[in-house]
């Protein structure tokens, strides 16, 4: 039977050979992540107590206190300690906290690998797609079920294709593409799908950029994001030090639920206007929005490619005068890496703020909440309204050059200007 | 007539050559400080308004947000942007943020020079006094008269001489000498009165550790901390592009309310404990107390002098597991500094999370808040019952050397033991 790479995954998983999309599985979790927000704290560990249960496999649960690291109030203390007690407790011995963005500490941390499922308790938990995984988030009633039993029931998606080909113009990054997909598609145009990504421009994208198109895909409703493994693909998980995994790849007479084809050399810098993901165009078309402030970071945003090109536009230039930049490394591993390379001191010398890795102002739980009436132009992955602080605030997403080019001029800009 | 420094500066900023202690003079303001917390919000802009008052001198008044940057709440960053918008209404040229601690700021920005009254929103303020300057914390309604008249009156303090002498010892730094004094005089020892450093040991002090000094001058309740302005004072002030402003040095026969002296060969690495400023032991007798964090930053032991000596501490070293050690650089120059000068590098590879420069932790409004049942070893200035976060957490405070020292071995630690 012909199948998708996302059907593959679960046909193995499930240790059924035959599923098809529509087919409702019980399917065994190689790795269960759970963050400090919606971890333990909710339903999991008073029910794992009350029903007496030990994590299935402690070894293939990973915590990461990540969204109140460091701790704004007390209150995120509290949780935080919480989640490392726990782990403790439950002999969780992969245990991270003040390391930065859950999403990224999981693949860099080895603990993904291509053929896998992995839930996790954050949304953006389909990022992992990019490692040729089957990852996608629950909540966490879901994942106290997989806790204990280290087994989920999942409804096997339909799958739409995303091709990309062609070589993109200078200015363009995995972002633009991403938002591409999701302003053609909207918000809920691919709900409960799997998307896979396919064609010649994602096999040239380092995996840097990969990571950010799959982060989004659940900005479209997805269930998750997926790219086949190959040679950049295994460089990486070399590099992290990961397991090989199994490879798999779609049939190429697969059914898919349907197929887009984007030739990248006609998509320019894009944007997505509040409040909504969906809500895109081209940057250059926005007109003059003056903005407070240019955030630059998160797991969507924040890896070391993405630093790397806007420290090259910001070097020896300064952010416009009554702006801040503030600069979120998508792991402690990247600040370091940052800092190491003189990455940290251009952004700072060009007037940024640097801020220790965490999830912090993307969701508006710390450093850099908008106060009523401020814009932010920011390279995350979501622009609800008042995720980032204020609900009379305004949040633009853009790729890590457009928020640097941003930031020079002080209002939204088409980073072309500055290449 | 003989006079103390405090004396004389009081005395030049009145108009009046014999002012004398307890004696109340209108007094003119060199410079008014004011921050987020305690600034325009508080009254000023609603007064100023009412009273329909220009601010004095824009050019000397200087606003500096620093304790809700970067914010952790939208509440916070509404201050923020009030505090901003204010700054730009009345022409406050002289507007930071994002920069770190108000007191760091004045004294790099060149705000601060010998011979000036300076007067601030907070009460650390008494930190500028190691530049020979009578500096002192206010309140905000005093603040609005200052604001609207470029006038204070000041009842003239009695002055308390510390005699420092002698060469401390390996592990010894200037949080030790200050909080041998305050624990000396205890928490209220010094109330309404100038502190006045004096010595050999505090002339062979650097900049760095003298503003550690007079930083503390008001946990003893002291209205000020001063030391004479000399050479390092003079290449300190060229460095930063401060004027060179007015010498004053106390008359040897000058009356003081008391004299303390110390001999400094004698004072080992000392600790305060919880929940006072003085009550103060010698680090290696507070016996096997766990630690949940260290925290190594601040306008009081984040300076380059600061982390320079922990991250030679830490070189090749590891913080201990299960706990965490933040860094916040005083400013966001000194992070600067440090990140070229790779210390911060340093200090992150033997895992220490490095926060953006802001007031932060040192009173619990974010980035390292306390949990309950949490200890934690800090450089700040501060203690009190519950300021680091929850009311069932304990602060430690000790040097920057007692802090690195400890973050490696996971409990309150003597520094001399990585010497």
């Amino acid at each position: 039977m012909s199948m998708t790479i996302s059907e593959k995954i679960l046909a193995k998983a499930s240790g059924n050979e035959n599923v098809r999309a529509g087919d409702i599985v019980w399917a065994k979790v190689d790795r269960a992540m759970m963050d400090d927000v919606l971890g333990p704290r909710v339903q999991i560990a008073e029910h794992m107590k009350r029903l007496n249960k030990k994590v299935w496999d402690p070894d293939k649960v990973i915590i990461i206190s990540d969204h109140y690291t460091p701790p704004a109030n007390e209150n995120q203390a509290e949780i935080v300690k919480f989640t490392r007690d726990w782990a403790k407790e439950y002999n969780i011995k992969n245990y991270y906290e003040f390391c930065g963005p859950c999403h990224q500490v999981m693949v860099e941390g080895g603990h993904v690998s291509p053929g896998y499922l992995v839930v996790g308790t954050d949304s953006h938990t389909c990022m992992y797609g990019a490692l040729g995984a089957f990852s996608t988030g629950i909540g966490s009633t879901e994942m106290l079920g997989v806790v204990a039993t280290g087994e989920i029931w999942l409804k096997v998606p339909e799958t739409i294709q995303f091709g990309f080909s062609g070589k993109t113009k200078p200015g363009v990054m995995a972002k633009d593409l991403i938002l591409k997909a999701t302003g053609t598609v909207g918000h809920s145009g691919a709900t409960y799908k799997a998307m896979e990504f396919v064609g010649d421009t994602i096999r040239n994208l380092p995996m840097d950029e990969r990571l950010c198109m799959t982060n989004m895909a659940v900005e479209t409703g997805a269930k998750n994001g997926i790219i086949a493994c190959d040679e950049i693909t295994k460089a990486y998980l070399k590099e992290v030090g990961a397991a090989e995994g199994e490879t798999f790849t779609s049939d190429e007479d697969a059914v898919y639920f349907h197929k887009y084809q984007f030739d990248v050399s006609g998509i320019n810098p894009l944007c997505a206007c509040p409040h909504e993901v969906d809500n895109v165009t081209e940057i250059s078309s926005v007109g003059h929005v003056r903005i407070d402030q240019a955030y630059l970071g998160s797991c969507t945003g924040g890896r070391y490619h993405d630093l790397k090109l806007a420290a090259d536009m910001l070097k020896g230039r300064k952010i416009a005068k009554g702006i801040r930049l503030l600069v979120n490394p998508a792991s402690r591993q990247i600040w370091e890496r940052c800092a190491k390379e003189g990455i940290l001191t251009t952004l700072s010398e060009a007037g940024a703020t640097v801020l220790a890795s965490s999830c912090g102002a993307c969701l508006g739980v710390h450093s850099g909440d908008l106060a009523g009436g401020e814009v932010c132009i920011s390279s995350t992955n979501r622009n609800f309204l008042g995720r980032m602080g204020s609900k009379d605030s305004e949040v633009y997403l853009a790729s890590p050059l457009s928020v640097a080019a941003s930031a020079i001029t002080g209002e939204i800009t088409d980073p072309r200007e500055f290449l």
